[in-house]
């Protein structure tokens, strides 16, 4: 009897004690748990004492280690002998933990605060003799947690098979998604229960330039929420990508789970890794309120302070662009019309003027021109260098060489212009998806920015990758991203990447890299448009782990203006618009209409040039995914502050409590709203503008009509 | 019935008349005729009236045009009717000829003659109104084609699936081949007739780093022979190989018919195509004599001439290297006991030492003294830099960075000191096939290599190619070598590439490209050994189109010297390693060995240091594929001669006629010759030398014993 007592005790202690760890977040209200069943990692987390995510698996299926015939060991059948994902038993425990405040150098704050409780749990799996580490990490606004693998004897060189953390629900939940793609984040967002997504899921894409659909799948950052009286707010994502792929995440829908699911290169492996080495964290932002998930900082706190020496190149900027004029179609980025250039061979002097060239040298003055009385700092030239005559969809390697201008484009001249105007021309480096191309080129493309003054440069990647076979998020192009943006801190360059892998918070160890696109903007707009709740989702994904390059500021919404019977517009009030520069964090802000549309608006257009793109605060006041939000921002070094408010597919009311602002003082608010009869279809452009005394006690009621929305800026009366 | 009589003429007529067009060689002897039936190209090659290659058949097949998913695009089923190979009629034809003397910069001989016909028949597809060219030069010792695609509207971009070139012989004849492999040629010789290809293919390969075998497929050149009483030697191969991935040849064993098979990528394509281009030649180089065949330099004459500005850097290189003693496991490349390195990471003066690091101070200098006082200019040192450790097996990106050295290796005190002993240290690049981290520190490796007086590289390519999923002989590949070379002139740089393409007669256009592995060399004789008609084959396969750098020289060919109970030796007898140095052409020509076993051999090893590597004449006096090679060479700017045998497993007596000789003259001959009782296997250092004076008169016996082989130098008596 007494054997059998101690060893039912035993038993207990061991499915809940002995290999069971507890982590606590600082205010005590998260509670993590890893445990090994059997030998096999399991997490999970509670809120206030309930379960937000069930006991989960973890762990990591490889194929043989150092293999000398590596391209044959791929197309072996899977032999579990080798796999990290059982076996194990606890031999260490580690707990730390961590209070800072630091200061981004870009940021919708002054100060970011990282706090947060460590455990660290390293298991040995015994039939191997291989060691790793699982690193859980405790927010006051949810968990994130790692792989690490210290370098040891018998863990030097591994190839992942693919890496299999899952996330398991209790319930179903409301999830805001996109389709999984190695190569594209610019789908539509869908709206459906996790339930639901397989069903959704054929449905939910359109054609990509660069397209590999992972059926049943979905991407990351991943909105969720359960739903009912006690709703809480779920955020799934993954911060410090680094010499890693980028994680997708299958669905197990009848189970509310979700799984990692890494992007593979062409042989079908998904990370080639060299110990010591770590994974990047996933990430699970947890609040009952949405505005508090929004204003998480996790995914910026999870990766490593900046190396950089000088850092004082990094600036936010305000810009304005020749580039909506050839994404509606009015004109081109290329020269001539040929359909077939040899970079360094062919002359392009010799060919036929298309007459539609954007990137002339009278129309980037008139911008210049433009952007100089306006106030902003920034223009970027689009089409500018040779090769745009065939430059997408024939696998052509060696496609631009970034530092040779079209025979009516003067780099000198043009450059000195801007500067004698206080502009800053902006580089334009598309590289076609030819990453190896670009690469040979960066060298001497960064030293012909250095030469003519160009401070930043927005890349691009239309287009499957070259080295062929690899993706956008595959670790070798990610790794490549990374390449570019160290290359360009030599140089004193900020990169703005597009089509690139969403951020995860890396711009805090890589400050240069100010922006990406890496999801679906207003380029869509006139590429069949975004549906009228797509920005009010896409902070609380895409923005979840860095700004994003949404380059709004569209006044002349309907595109039947320059082609009649065009029916595209873009799928929002002007007022909306104007929202948009608060409700999206932008250190790197473009106001991407034409000049002609703002000088017809000039004062809508005011708004846009007042905004400001740096922060010292930051009050999301009122935000539902997919439904509306609300944001305030007080500007870098200033006492102004800036309201703004956008709704999707539904009117909304709305009022403003002005509470963030400093008492006992008045301000002198503009609104911009939406006129009375404004409509995102049928009459965009009407909008109103007042001016009000407001102070902390005020509250102002605001009608948003369906898409629409309102900014305000705000200044201290002295 | 006159009807009929007419429509037969005109059908006969169009068989054999109105598309068929004939072209002959600068002699005559040489025919070749192409032919549209029913709007297919074909070939064919007579010589002497008698057919060589019967009508063989030409065209490519495509991927669809400028896809824009092109990924998808390669998953498709084939779709004939983008092919380049039926529907034709012609529509130009434009014939040419050219006879001009070049002197190659490092070649063979003083000057090189180009002399052929020309005919160049343009067809068009009418179903798509797309043309090509194909091209014919006929030479007096056979026949070069090739495609071309003129820049045209319909024809700007495209993709090949299979370029299905075919040569189709009308007999069996005997071939001389190795298995066809995209990675790799380092392959035993099998010597079968064409039917019985398939049967011994599956034991005509053992294993190799890097491996993607083709199922009876062989490589090219290939040497073939018709045999019986009017014997023919035909050799099949391919030049200018240039931005297209090399070719293998399928065999069609019952119908004596090979056809060209493309190196793919991952993804299956075998080559990216911009208008305008050309495929590489496609060469069939004929003969009656052998000795004419090996020869031959047609190779060479259809490749551009060079557009270097300088080339008076480019020299004929006699050298030494720590080499030979990490193959055959006396020491090694890496510095430390260490399995796990990272570069720009790890410090190397903190790792345990091996002992058994090579390339270190001390033994450095001891090898440099021992060139510098034997007359060799250079000094190669493999594992001079850091890496080593793990450079292998483990698909490493970054594995080297190519300047850091070794704790225990100076840079700078070890290039003075070759310098003040009249010695460059040759540079090593190792890149373990990680072919665009090479291009990433290609400038800053060929900077230090110019700090520090290098004047040549050998650059290496063990293991997978990265970009993963290329291969070694892909048009990427390809490319990256030629990027390598392109930039290695721009630093004044030689290059020597090993595991890279071989050659066919590139060497022309890019003179800095002095030599390449391409093939299996010394190194294999401790890797399993190479049969002893190897060496009787090369010549007239690898060598057709470019120097090979086959590093002979080996003294002390029996390893249980070093390590007892060894059963590994080189597979020949001392002689006939001396032999090499005149029947292999090597501009850059290795003394192989440890000077240890030279300096044992000094009355031998002074045949090395006298032997040229520069040459103003050459005579193949007599040669049998697979048998024997006697060849007799002039050394530049001199009125040096040197003559070398060697022979198979067979022994040979052989009679050295020295009618080459200038007629009136006086030479003594310094004769270095198989002893009497030497044997490959049991003596295989038994040789003799003796001095003997000669004329244009003598006729001197030599006796070769099985795998044996002799050497003499001879100068002229003042």
């Amino acid at each position: 009897m007494k054997k059998f007592t101690i060893g039912a005790a035993l038993l207990s202690m061991m499915f809940t004690g002995i290999n069971a760890q507890s982590l606590k977040s600082p205010d005590g209200k998260f509670e993590a748990n890893f445990q090994l069943k059997n030998g096999v990692p399991f997490y999970n987390l509670k809120y206030n004492g309930n379960v937000v995510v069930e006991d989960s698996k973890l762990g990591l299926r490889l194929f043989k280690d150092s293999s000398i015939k590596f391209a044959s060991e791929i197309a072996k059948p899977e032999d579990a002998s080798f796999d990290l994902n059982n076996g194990f038993t606890k031999t260490a425990e580690k707990r730390d933990s961590k209070n800072e405040t630091w200061q981004p150098i870009l940021g919708e704050k002054k100060n970011y605060i990282n706090d947060y409780n460590e455990l660290a749990v390293t298991l040995n799996q015994t039939s191997s003799d291989r060691s790793i580490v699982i690193k859980f990490r405790l927010f006051n606004d949810g968990l994130g947690f790692r792989y690490e693998f210290p370098q040891q004897k018998n863990l030097n060189y591994f190839v992942i098979r693919e890496e299999d953390s899952e996330i398991d629900f209790p319930t179903d939940m409301k999830a805001w998604w996109i389709v999984a793609d190695y190569d594209s984040q610019e789908y539509q967002y869908q709206t459906t229960k996790i339930s639901e997504i397989p069903t959704q899921w054929p449905k939910a894409f359109d054609s990509n330039a660069s397209q590999t659909l992972i059926k049943n799948a979905v991407q990351s950052p991943l909105m969720l929420k359960k739903e009912g009286k006690e709703p809480l707010y779920v955020n799934v994502g993954e911060a410090a990508v680094l010499d890693y792929p980028a994680s997708h995440l299958e669905v197990d829908a009848q189970n509310f789970k979700f799984k990692t699911h890494l992007t593979a290169d062409r042989q079908g492996a998904k990370g080639y890794i060299q110990t010591p080495s770590t994974t990047p964290w996933r990430t699970i932002i947890v609040s009952p309120k949405a505005e508090v998930l929004m204003d998480s900082k996790m995914m910026f706190n999870l990766n490593e302070p900046t190396k950089y020496k000088d850092t004082s190149y990094i600036k936010p900027t305000k810009y304005m662009g020749v580039w909506w004029e050839m994404i509606i179609g009015k004109s081109q980025w290329a020269y001539s019309t040929a359909e077939n250039v040899h970079i360094g061979k062919t002359d392009f002097s010799k060919l036929t003027p298309n007459g539609k060239h954007a990137a002339n040298n009278t129309k980037v003055k008139e911008y210049i021109d433009f952007a100089s009385a306006n106030g902003f700092q920034g223009l970027l030239i689009e089409g500018w260098n040779t090769g745009w005559e065939d430059w997408f969809g024939h696998s052509k390697e060696f496609v631009f060489d970034f530092i040779t201008p079209y025979p009516d484009f003067d780099l000198k001249m043009l450059n000195d212009y801007a500067h004698s105007k206080n502009v800053d021309l902006i580089m334009h480096h598309e590289t076609s998806g030819s990453a190896s191309n670009y690469e040979r080129w960066s060298d001497k493309a960064f030293e012909t920015m250095n030469k003519y003054g160009y401070k930043s440069v927005k890349t691009g990647y239309v287009g499957d990758i070259i080295p062929r076979g690899e993706h956008h998020y595959s670790q070798w192009t990610i790794n490549h991203y990374y390449r570019i943006v160290e290359k360009a801190n030599d140089y004193k360059i900020m990169v703005n990447s597009h089509e690139s892998v969403r951020p995860g918070g890396e711009s805090r160890t890589y400050p240069n890299y100010i922006s990406a696109e890496a999801a679906r903007g207003t380029e869509y707009e006139a590429f069949g448009g975004n549906k009228p709740d797509h920005q009010t989702i896409l902070p609380f994904t895409r923005w979840m782990g860095g700004s994003m390059d949404y380059t709004p500021g569209i006044f002349q919404t309907k595109l039947d203006y320059y082609f009649p019977g065009d029916k595209r517009f873009v799928q929002t009030t002007l007022a909306k618009q104007l929202a948009l520069y608060v409700v999206m964090y932008m250190p790197l802000q473009m106001a991407a209409d034409l000049p002609e549309n703002y000088a017809k608006h000039m004062d809508a257009f005011q708004f846009i040039k007042d905004v400001a793109a740096d922060w010292d605060d930051t009050k999301i006041l009122s935000a539902e995914p997919g439904d509306y939000i609300h944001t305030a921002r007080k500007a870098k070094g200033t006492e102004n502050w800036f309201v703004g408010g956008v709704t999707d597919e539904n009117p909304r009311d709305y009022t403003v409590d002005f509470s963030f602002l400093d008492k006992g003082k008045k301000y002198e608010a503009t609104v911009y709203e939406d006129g009375k009869d404004a409509d995102y279809i049928n009459n965009p452009q009407s909008y109103k503008i007042y001016k009000k005394t407001v102070d902390s006690k005020t509250k102002l009621p605001i009608h948003l009509v369906r898409s629409g929305g309102y900014a305000i800026s705000l200044k201290p009366i002295k």
